[in-house]
C-alpha cells in the first residue's frame, strides 16, 4: 500500500468517526438550558465544559494539563451514543450502565485509526477511574456544569424529580477532590438557593 | 478588599460569563446534523469542531498549538449571542455581520475578569484577522464541519437554498491555506457527490 493510499485509508476512518459523533447531540440529558424549557444535549454539555475549563483550571487543588482534560471532556460522554444517558439519580439504570457504556466504547473508539483510537480509549478510561488530576477536575466540571444550570433554571429539574439534599451531596462526594474553591462556591451559590426555597428536599436535618 | 473578596468577585464574573453563553446553544446555523431533520446549533458546531481539530491536526500545513486552536474554535461564535448566525450565502446580512460581531464581542467577552476577557477577545481578534497558523486552521475547520454534514445530508441544505459551486468555491478560498490535505479531501468526498447529483448547481462549467 502506498503512502497516498495509506493516508486515504487513515482519512476515511477519521472522517467515519467524525460523522459517528455527530449522533451525540441527539443524546439528551435530564438538565434544563437557562431558559427553563429546553434540556439540554451531550454535545452542549462537553461544549461548555470544555470552555469552563480553559477559564476556571486556576482553581484546580493541583496543577493539570489544560488541552488533556479539555479533550477528555469533550469525548467523554460519545459512548452514551450507544449507552444513552444515564440520570444520575435513576439507580436501576445505573446497575448496568457501566456494561453498556463499555460496549459502546469499543465500537465507538475502534471506529478511529489504532492509534488514535486506543489514545482516545484510554483518555476515557482515566476519566471514568479518576485517579488523575486531569480527571478528577473532569469530574469537578462534570458536576458543577449542570448544578450552575439547574440554579439557573430556578431548581426545575430537581423539584419535577423530587431530588434530595443527601442525592446531591452523594453525587457530588468527589467534586471538592478536584477544586475545593468551586465545590464551596458551587454549594454556596448554586444549591443552597434551591434548598432554602424547598426546590431540593431537605433529608439531612436532624430529627427533632 | 481582601483575597477572599477579590477571589469571589474574580468567580462571580466568571459564572456569569459561563451562565450568559449557555445561550449559545439557542443560535441555530442553517447546517442540517446527519438525520437531515435538525439543524445544528452553534454550540454543537464547535464542539464538533474542537473534536476535529484534535484529530486531523496532523493535516496542518504548518505546525499548530492545538489547545490554542481548540479554544479559538470553542469561543468563535460567542459574539453570535448578539449578532445572531449570518448564512454564508446571505449577501444582505453579511453587509452588517463585522459591526454586529464587534459590538456581540465587547459586550460577552467584557463580562469575563479582565485579564481572561482580554485574552479570549485577542484570540476571536486572531480568528477574524485569519493570518496564523491557529487561524488558519480553525477556518479550514469552520468550512470542512459544515460541509461534511452536508454531504452527510445528502445536499439537502445546498439543494434547498440552491447554492452555486461558485459560491461553495469562493467561500473556501481559504479553506487550503490551513490545509491543503483536508481541502482536497473535501472538495472530493463532499462536495463532488452533491455536484454530480445536481444538488449544488454547477456554474464553472464552460459554455457552449
Amino acid at each position: 500500500m502506498d503512502i497516498n493510499q495509506k493516508q486515504k485509508e487513515r482519512l476515511e476512518q477519521q472522517f467515519a468517526f467524525i460523522r459517528e459523533i455527530d449522533k451525540e447531540k441527539f443524546i439528551g440529558r435530564q438538565t434544563y438550558l437557562t431558559d427553563g424549557e429546553r434540556k439540554e444535549n451531550d454535545a452542549e454539555h462537553a461544549w461548555h465544559m470544555a470552555i469552563m475549563t480553559v477559564l476556571l483550571a486556576e482553581y484546580s487543588n493541583e496543577p493539570i494539563d489544560v488541552l488533556k482534560t479539555v479533550t477528555m471532556l469533550l469525548i467523554h460522554d460519545l459512548v452514551e451514543i450507544d449507552a444513552g444517558d444515564t440520570y444520575a439519580y435513576d439507580e436501576e439504570a445505573k446497575k448496568t450502565q457501566r456494561e453498556r457504556e463499555l460496549k459502546g466504547a469499543e465500537r465507538i473508539f475502534g471506529i478511529l485509526p489504532p492509534d488514535q483510537g486506543e489514545k482516545l480509549r484510554a483518555l476515557w478510561d482515566e476519566f471514568e477511574a479518576g485517579e488523575t488530576p486531569e480527571a478528577r477536575f473532569a469530574h469537578t466540571m462534570d458536576n458543577i456544569q449542570p448544578t450552575m444550570l439547574n440554579d439557573a433554571s430556578k431548581g426545575k429539574a430537581w423539584a419535577t424529580r423530587g431530588v434530595h439534599l443527601s442525592q446531591i451531596l452523594g453525587r457530588n462526594k468527589n467534586t471538592a477532590k478536584g477544586s475545593e474553591t468551586l465545590w464551596n462556591y458551587s454549594y454556596e451559590n448554586f444549591i443552597t438557593p434551591s434548598l432554602r426555597e424547598g426546590k431540593i428536599k431537605n433529608d439531612t436535618l436532624p430529627e427533632e
